[in-house]
């Protein structure tokens, strides 16, 4: 399968020596970041790669020690860094033998995480269970939608075991496809699916397992090219994580579905329990807003009546780009921002994802032990989905922070000190930028944006034949 | 929700003192087991909800020692032992004011295991995965359906962890509505996820995540009155298995979804790896077959064409029964099955689903480490549906071992002398019958039913009142 349908895509590589040059121009804040990643880039493409898979078959297992798993991740991430990457190639169905019009997007009614039951609805349907609450108690500090005394519904669990003073770690998400590229929506579910466990600052996951739908309304030839398009994704995805996809599930279905499970199993200093803001802390967000916009945009541009609404605001070359960079910034694994997290001190994180930045902003100070509030001036957004959130008549609600993301940036509460130097840091190792956008003030466990919120756009500047 | 649409089921109660004289009972072989499951009846009409409750309630958290564990477990299910119960009342609709014609199995095209993508499409589909098999080859022992040297595939993973001496042992199933109970529907969901686990001689479960799809053709009532009888269910069911289900997801889906994720972390002596059986074993198997034939069966009562073909054999009656034999059957957890499996001795074992009693005892056959062969001599079948099988056609392929089943029983390869006294055991700590349906012989890794094996209808009599 090596280059099917994803020419760009490099797999992992010895960039040990990379990452202490890195690491080392960290400390010395002098190397500019962008030569470190051309390095890595010139050494991806100097290996060979019958090279680089001996080096990831003799990758060691993820039940090594801790430390060695955190290097060797390290080294997976950066050498799959796709900011170090040409843009990627648009999906192509003919170069597979599909018709030219093929569209994964169309195996599904609903998208992405707008598949989800409203919280509304959900709390309705979970008022019934209730009565036996007692057993879960433990569980309703870690919820990102905090439900009242019930476990479900929440997208991570942290469990007691049996055994000596080990946490169970999971979560679990799945959805429908919402790009069109199979490989890169493989790769988007299973980077969403972790992300959970990222948020709660942990960073190994012990095991993935991978929750599959085909489709009853692909021809064999679809399925046969799809299905492995979408598991090879999924599956790398996982090997960049450092972990491994043993099992799932396969069935038939009337919308193709991807999703998968996350498992650790963990010492109580590896996850950061999201309850210990206080004010004076800032809030940093990793990763920028408007994919849901993106990927609608880019669809309109085969729907000439929802495309002339927008085309005044925005090119098509600015919407294909800025589907790239949704895609792009979709597969990232927030693994590195979780690491920092420890690093600098976090008190409480959560990923943004179906609710929107304010939505699970709002979660995660209703989670907080102390009276506080969050305040949020700043929205980086993908380069000119703000103006075609507004031109669109703010369906989206971008601006007041309603618009759904799929496999969004840590939302992390950092102590104001740290925030600089964890931004500085994560653009160090990663390439990618990261924000200060708001401030934890005296308040009663809620969030809001101010009026006119200052849009940051991302990148700030085109630079030829670069994403970011 | 107690009494919610359920009012035959009865929740756990501390039944210590009648589980203690079973065991008396078991090891003198004098009282009767009926006897005991009556008095346990008893007791619990005696004791009032609210107190079973609590009782509930304070029942210690799954994270306690093993062996208390164990003992709790046990009485949780001798507790709810649905064969110490009347039969349970059909579902009535309008009872919770849906239409009289509403049925659970119309939101889905498929149906139960029927949804699973063929076993050679996923091969198929599997095959580009082939090229990193390193990572994973410590799985290919555990695989139920053995797919060399790749992991995905199989329903449950052993995965070894970065913590002294501990594995994780992960399974998750999901399907579609087969029955029109939509608590029973829960609850053979969460029995058939924990079915894989016990399969493998583990019998505690730490924890369980639901997954779960609302049908987008379900009107908002029809919704609010099954999600949450489903989730109970499910809920209600992993509570009899000891464990917690502390997460999930769910999703809007054309056809009702519901399944979930199995996770135990323990020693290596918790589980029996399913590649030991020698020549002289026995095979037995805990449940009896025919779900698929009476559930259809079932089906054809409102589809005058199809009874027509049937009504020679069988009553109206006889079909009500075998369909609530097989909601009890497949809504009953394997785990004492997987208790006594280490009582005594076990030497592999696998559960029987989809892919028929043949189909799963040749995957079994497979991996095997000698050079053994299955022989299966005698049928245990749900009482009438043998003949309903035969009288349509062979459409089932009962006889032959190829009709599928959902929670079916463990069908486990026993030491000679240790089975009679294993189907004894069973017998008497759960009321349930098991049964010695086979031999191990010296072969080729392979399994057959021979020409004409022995059906043996299960019941043997119908009694008044009694389910089984």
């Amino acid at each position: 399968m090596a280059g099917y349908g994803h020419p760009y895509v490099i797999h992992a590589a010895n960039l040990a020596q990379v990452y202490e040059q890195a690491a080392q121009a960290q400390q010395q804040q002098a190397e500019p970041v962008r030569i470190a990643h051309e390095h890595a880039q010139y050494q991806q493409q100097q290996q060979p790669l019958q090279q680089q898979q001996q080096i990831r078959a003799a990758s060691p297992p993820h039940h090594l020690q801790a430390q060695d798993a955190l290097a060797q991740a390290a080294q997976l991430e950066l050498g799959q860094n796709p900011n170090a990457l040409a843009i990627r190639r648009p999906f192509d169905p003919t170069a597979h033998d599909l018709e030219a019009n093929f569209r994964l997007t169309r195996f599904a009614d609903l998208k992405g995480r707008g598949c989800k039951v409203p919280q509304e609805v959900l709390l309705k349907l979970l008022e019934g269970l209730q009565d036996d609450q007692g057993q879960e108690e433990h569980s309703t500090h870690f919820m990102h939608v905090q439900i009242a005394k019930v476990g479900i519904g929440m997208d991570a669990s942290i469990t007691p075991l049996r055994h000596s003073g080990l946490s169970l770690v999971q979560t679990t998400d799945f959805f429908y496809p919402l790009v069109e590229d199979p490989y890169m929506q493989g790769k988007i579910a299973c980077a969403n699916v972790l992300s959970d466990l990222y948020a709660m600052g942990v960073t190994e996951c012990d095991n993935m397992l991978m929750l599959l739908a085909v489709s009853t309304k692909m021809t064999e030839k679809e399925r046969d090219v799809v299905i492995p398009l979408i598991m090879r994704g999924f599956k790398d995805c996982a090997l960049e994580a450092g972990t491994t996809v043993t099992g799932g599930q396969t069935v038939m279905n009337p919308w193709c579905t991807i999703g998968g499970v996350a498992t650790t199993i963990c010492q109580p200093n590896e996850f950061i329990i999201p309850d210990s803001a206080v004010v004076g802390d800032v809030l940093v967000l990793t990763k920028p807003l408007g994919t849901q916009v993106a990927l609608n945009a880019h669809q309109w541009l085969d729907q000439p009546e929802r495309w002339n609404r927008i085309k005044l605001v925005v090119s098509e070359e600015d919407v294909r780009k800025a589907y790239q960079r949704s895609m792009d910034s979709m597969a990232r694994l927030n693994r590195t921002a979780s690491r920092l997290m420890h690093k600098y001190n976090a008190h409480a994180a959560t990923d943004v994802t179906g609710f929107g930045l304010l939505g699970h902003a709002q979660a995660l100070a209703r989670s907080q032990k102390a009276e506080v509030g969050f305040v949020i001036h700043n929205l980086p957004v993908i380069a000119k989905m703000a103006a075609v959130g507004k031109a669109c008549g703010n369906m989206f609600q971008l601006q007041q922070g309603n618009s759904a993301e799929t496999s969004g940036g840590l939302l992390i509460c950092l102590p104001r000190e740290q925030a600089a130097a964890y931004c500085k840091d994560i653009q160090k190792v990663e390439g990618y930028q990261a924000w200060i956008i708001g401030i934890v003030e005296k308040g009663n466990k809620t969030a809001r944006i101010i009026d006119k919120p200052r849009v940051i756009e991302v990148p700030a500047k085109e630079k030829d034949g670069e994403l970011w």
